[in-house]
């Protein structure tokens, strides 16, 4: 039996066993994560994102290293669907990061998205209350950037570093969509390519397009090679100077109370979803209507409102009942 | 005002109107859809995705005048958001796509993300069901591939091409990101660079690793250089090829069936969502639970479970009302 005291002891197999939960839709999870909720506030979340190939997965792994250095105790959730975390065993990369599988003060999960009631963005949330709670003080996101339409790591991440590689015009492909406004970091990796420079001044350029109030904070641009670790450490180091920066100007409380509030309107969704799923499994009404859509007897549109209409009088039902 | 016959009759203002409503989450758009719906099922719907960067704009520049060539009509959907038709014209690609904008027989037009009640998915849905009612022979979906959570290209286009370019490991990603399974038809694009036989080599294998039944179709695997047409006509023809095959074998019904079905799912769950919002718009008690969010007097798990029980008690309360 899973137990939220185990849970908030930092016991991994306990962590790991609930995240599980979390993706596997498991009903008790609700119930957990508000006992937990609480515990669940001391740890700066940093979002890594950037499109397949920049090397993420290998700019994590050393950033684990840096943040070990420092004795903070870090955990990783990776969401990218092409994340060697998240089963790209094909490669190896897997191997890597073995290098902090005996590290307790290290702990790696990957999110799998197998359709969760309120989305992927709602089980990496429960599953950072988790890593929070569990007493983890870094806790890193990996996703894929650009056009993960409703993935938006900015209402996870405290803290959001993009990756890009030189020549590749990323840069220019951030502007178009739309992630050089939500980068608070940004990583030229692999720079020992060709046009890193290039591609660091571009990147610089259009920050500094940006319209900043005095009170803001001003996005960095790093170079770093992940493979051998260059550039790391100043890289962790703007993370931490980042998280200090929002503590000091007060823009740390606005962010949770905004995230949070973010959290709240999608469990509500969910919740009056899981309710409607509830009718169209019991009721025989659902069935004739699928039925009739597959066999073009109703279009889809009128369909769905004849089955909502059913839904209201199906309620309407068990109320008079009740009365 | 937006007339249905119009839309009917191809004019491409009306169109183009209607289209701007759905972005809008106009309340008119849902019976216009049920008028359209009748005339949409002709078109052959194309995907295109792949990451930024691989040339999916030019290519799909290239298709279109290909298509033309057939006398087949055309319509784009440009869903990604680094699309050069979603507002990229920072580069000037835009201007590039402006040799079609005197032709009839073709219609572009982007989707942003505005947050549509029902997601980019059901808005393109949307977007599709116009374009195909207005006698569009060809429609083209453009969109980010790999890690757009939700946003699945093949429960809307009936046939998928997925590009990728030479020499960035395109392959191995695809096969993470688990849309090898997803791909008709496979394109390694700007094919004059170095290691562009070792990319089609490298699909080739990964493909015939697939478990293909006998009636199933084969994905192809072409080059093309989208800058100067290489390879354009022979991907076309390929499209067109895929498209007979699946009507041939009774594989276009099958798909549409589960197409509408999955359709009809995301409309019911909007439906039902709107009814929520509605009540969170005119409740006072609303507002107070938010407010105690912000202040922590409460955690958004026990929130949500306050307010949806809530709804419950305001339906009931309207149905006693009504008895």
């Amino acid at each position: 039996m899973l137990k939220v005291k185990d849970i908030l002891a930092g016991n991994q197999r306990s962590g790991a066993r609930m995240i599980r939960l979390i993706e596997d839709n498991d009903p008790n999870v609700f119930e957990l994560l508000k006992e937990l909720y609480s515990h669940a506030c001391h740890a700066f979340i940093i979002g890594i994102t950037g499109s397949p190939g920049v090397g993420k997965s290998t700019l994590i792994d050393a950033l684990i290293s840096e943040f070990r250095k420092l004795d903070l105790t870090v955990a990783v959730i990776a969401v990218d669907p092409t994340s060697p975390f998240s089963g790209g065993a094909i490669l190896g990369d897997r191997l890597r990061m073995q290098r902090h599988a005996t590290d307790k003060g290290v702990f790696i999960r990957s999110m799998a998205s197998r359709g969760q009631k309120g989305g992927l963005s709602r089980a990496t949330k429960d599953a950072a209350i988790i890593l929070d709670a569990m007493g983890y003080e870094i806790i890193i996101i990996e996703t894929v950037g650009a056009g993960q339409a409703d993935f938006d790591i900015t209402s996870l991440a405290h803290s959001t570093g993009i990756v890009t590689i030189p020549g590749t015009g990323d840069g220019i492909q951030a502007v178009k969509a739309g992630i050089l406004e939500t980068g608070d970091v940004f990583i030229v990796n692999k720079s020992d390519k060709p046009d890193a420079d290039a591609s660091v001044y571009e990147l610089q350029m259009m920050i500094s397009m940006r319209k900043l109030l005095e009170t803001d904070w001003t996005p960095r641009v790093l170079k770093t090679i992940a493979q051998n670790g260059t550039g790391v450490k100043e890289l962790a180091n703007a993370f931490l100077f980042h998280f200090d920066f929002m503590k000091k100007n007060s823009l740390m409380d606005q962010k949770r109370k905004e995230q949070e509030l973010l959290y709240f309107k999608t469990i509500l969704k969910d919740l009056t979803l899981e309710k409607l799923l509830l009718f169209m499994e019991t009721s025989e009404e659902y069935r004739e209507v699928l039925k009739k859509i597959q066999s073009c007897a109703i279009d889809p549109l009128s369909a769905a409102e004849l089955v909502f209409n059913k839904v209201c009088a199906f309620e309407k039902k068990l109320i008079k009942d009740e009365i």
